[in-house]
């Protein structure tokens, strides 16, 4: 069974952005993507690939600590009160520079420098 | 002049939601908000007002080490290299409840246990 099941395809497949987290040395460390960037490369089983542009923090981060959070949310997505679902999945990532989702990403967004891939562990819905 | 200039106030009236990051002691910690809601509650100078209906972890957090950040973004907004705009707001936070803050998150949202004070200190635009 996989970690991301039916309310989380459905936030991936309505969020308009994701925010990604990984831990620094100052603090936390937040930068964004975009939801129809997501869709564009296809969410297989429980991995996320994600063009990165700059990400150079969060590269630098993940190699310390490979651990990431994303946000996902969308209002168009019930919750258990009402309309508005959101929630965090959590993995570890990488950004990639070579490989098949590399390939995949590069094909699709010329202007990234690198595919960041991400293995979903588990997920929290908050509403 | 005020950090939130006229690009992040467009942001914050068209973001659907806010993703809200603190440093936990075994990581960042990330919670959510509805951009609805605060455009409900209204940005007066640098400061955000949220409603808080769980927050435990974050309060908690808040009161060992202050400084938050805030994603958001929309692709309704122009960036520089075309459409969609995001970026983050850091500043200091603290849940709180009592005060005008409070009294004025309750009146909107009865269901709220507190209202999320930000003082936002500066801004970066990813795009």
């Amino acid at each position: 069974m996989n970690v991301i099941d039916a309310t989380t395809r459905e936030l991936l497949e309505k969020t308009e952005f994701l925010a990604l987290v990984t831990q620094g040395a100052g603090g936390p460390h937040l930068v964004g993507n975009w939801g129809d960037y997501l869709r564009r490369l296809g969410v297989e089983g429980d991995r996320i690939v994600l063009p990165a542009g700059h990400y150079d923090e969060t590269e630098k981060n993940l190699q310390r600590d490979n651990r990431i959070q994303v946000m996902v949310a969308s209002r168009a997505v019930k919750g258990s009160r009402g309309p508005g679902q959101g929630g965090v999945l959590s993995g570890t990532g990488a950004v990639q520079n070579e490989g098949e989702a590399f390939q995949r990403v590069k094909a699709a967004f010329p202007w990234a420098r690198g595919a960041l891939v991400i293995e979903v562990l588990s997920v929290k819905m908050h509403l």
